[in-house]
């Protein structure tokens, strides 16, 4: 890198592009596919396929266990895999402000390689905007990901049937919590972090296991109880949450308390919600226990069908509350 | 839509980002897959593809001849098809940012969708993020496509090979200075509007009757002379193009005088460069100029084995003048 911030002319497509581009991108991101260099990206896949896309915008770029690249990755490889599928492309796309450290730029792109290669999936085609100063907020990054579906019929939203129960890979609220502590300085009696992780590994070991699993979403945006009412809406069930039962990490919930927040409303990114009937609860909880990324696993409710389309939290002393969607922004840019 | 101007509780993933994916998006998408609403879209296809991303971040939203929603589905259906592949789907992923004119958003995503439907694609799959005035500059979109590649070997950069003819599907950089001149309010004598058009159509048509063709690319950023500069460094050839067959509309060749631009490096997007053996060049012309995005089609110039990696302007006085890469930005924001 010959400059210490980023030039308006890098992104003309032009030879400053082709320089950063070859020095920076294809450095970092090489493969044989990527290095062919044409606008599009031949890749050999066989269908039936998932095929998900999300930008990223959050603030700041970078936060406690994550940054705004592993991030990108982890999120659309977690969306594909959600589907039942094993993720294999991903396409990765930078809108960067002029006037952008090219030390931050350089630290992002490294940390997008490595959560690509732990998560398995080849870079295969990108793009990079440059535009002026104060046209967007230093950097966001789209990737969109495919993946070959694993098994057939795969999990989706509508699937979810009364008598299945609702299983969680971990503690919930981390990313959402981590990213406003990080923005706002807050700190708390001890360390948070995000939990930002790609699933795809712990999704092949439990559709492998068991390819009955009839959902898996993972609780991005609105938390928990925003992704339970669309899986309740889409299958038509009710789903019962038993509130004692819904793993929260204790510095999450104090900080929460303290905060006027709900933990059930927070963003994660890298957790999984996976429904699937009641006979396989205890061997997918065993399954995501080993794994590094479900530790925490839980049983924390079922589906039923009374009150189609609704989320109900039955809390510790037996009483009921119903658990809506999200309704405003209890945090923008938080992914 | 209850307000005139976009609200940022409107991208928290909860009620009211599902009411406008509802009421806007799925509104003007919808198909078959779209209408899922899960994380991923489940598609059939069968290897091998191509896979394209590309962010639009164009200034002003709304020009002669298109809008970002087009501009945003033409620019990867070409670069899919430019692989020799039929584009089939793609995803789209909204940046907005707060307080956008409602009715601009929804002029933007039916011309999306009318785009999409023009050029035989479907929208599998998006996501939306609505950010804090000033963190974006009103809104960028992401499409990525995926098309089945049509023949093997397909047409790639690499491929340009001594005694191929280079042909052009139209006038040169009429959406570079349609941009230009809409931001700066100029007018010329005559009216010019963008290119902005996919190719798929066109492209399925040539290579039906022509799976012999070499390179297909089509000059965006940095326009026909950094795009050929590209494939001579691919190819390993030099490519000698004859100046006076170049077509460019005699308005845009003007005000590209007046404003001392060169037409040979503003950016198109509804044009290709066809690169194949000289004995179907004649054929590919016929075929392009039947069809309504390549009626001025020509033959500009032959790839030789001289000076590889180079790109030569004969002049209509026999001079030769090297064509190299666009080196600073001439105009930012154009796509």
């Amino acid at each position: 890198m010959q400059t210490t911030r980023l030039l308006l002319d890098t992104g003309s497509g032009g030879k400053a592009s082709h320089r950063l581009i070859k020095d920076l991108f294809v450095k970092h991101f090489s493969n044989d596919v990527l290095d062919k260099m044409d606008d599009a990206a031949l890749i050999n896949v066989t269908g039936p396929l998932a095929m998900s896309t999300d930008t990223f915008t959050v603030t700041p770029l970078f936060f406690p266990g994550g940054d705004i690249g592993s991030l990108a990755v982890n999120g659309t490889v977690n969306d594909v895999a959600m589907l039942g599928a094993r993720p294999l492309y991903l396409s990765c796309a930078f809108i960067l402000e002029e006037g952008l450290e090219m030390s931050d730029l350089e630290r992002i792109v490294q940390s997008t390689a490595q959560a690509a290669a732990k998560a398995g999936v080849k870079i295969v085609t990108g793009d990079t905007k440059v535009v002026p100063r104060g046209a967007v907020d230093k950097m966001f990054i789209n990737t969109t990901g495919i993946g070959e579906i694993m098994v057939q019929p795969c999990p989706q939203g509508h699937r979810a049937a009364p008598g299945d129960a609702i299983l969680v890979s971990g503690t919930m609220g981390d990313h959402g919590l981590t990213i406003l502590a990080t923005r706002e300085g807050l700190s708390f009696e001890a360390p948070i972090q995000s939990d930002c992780a790609g699933l795809g590994h712990l999704i092949a070991k439990l559709l492998q296991a068991i390819p009955e699993i009839h959902v898996l979403r993972d609780p991005t945006r609105g938390g928990l109880a925003t992704t339970l009412n669309e899986i309740a809406g889409q299958s038509g069930v009710q789903c019962l949450i038993r509130e004692d039962a819904v793993p929260v990490n204790p510095v999450v919930s104090a900080g929460c308390s303290f905060l006027g927040l709900d933990p059930l409303y927070l963003a994660n990114e890298g957790k999984l919600i996976c429904i699937l009937p009641a006979r396989y609860a205890e061997q997918a909880l065993s399954i995501m226990r080993e794994d590094e990324f479900g530790r925490n696993a839980a049983h924390i409710g079922d589906i039923t069908d009374e009150h189609p389309g609704r989320v109900v939290l039955r809390t510790p002393l037996g009483g009921h509350r119903l658990l809506d969607m999200l309704e405003g922004e209890q945090l923008p840019r938080i992914c």
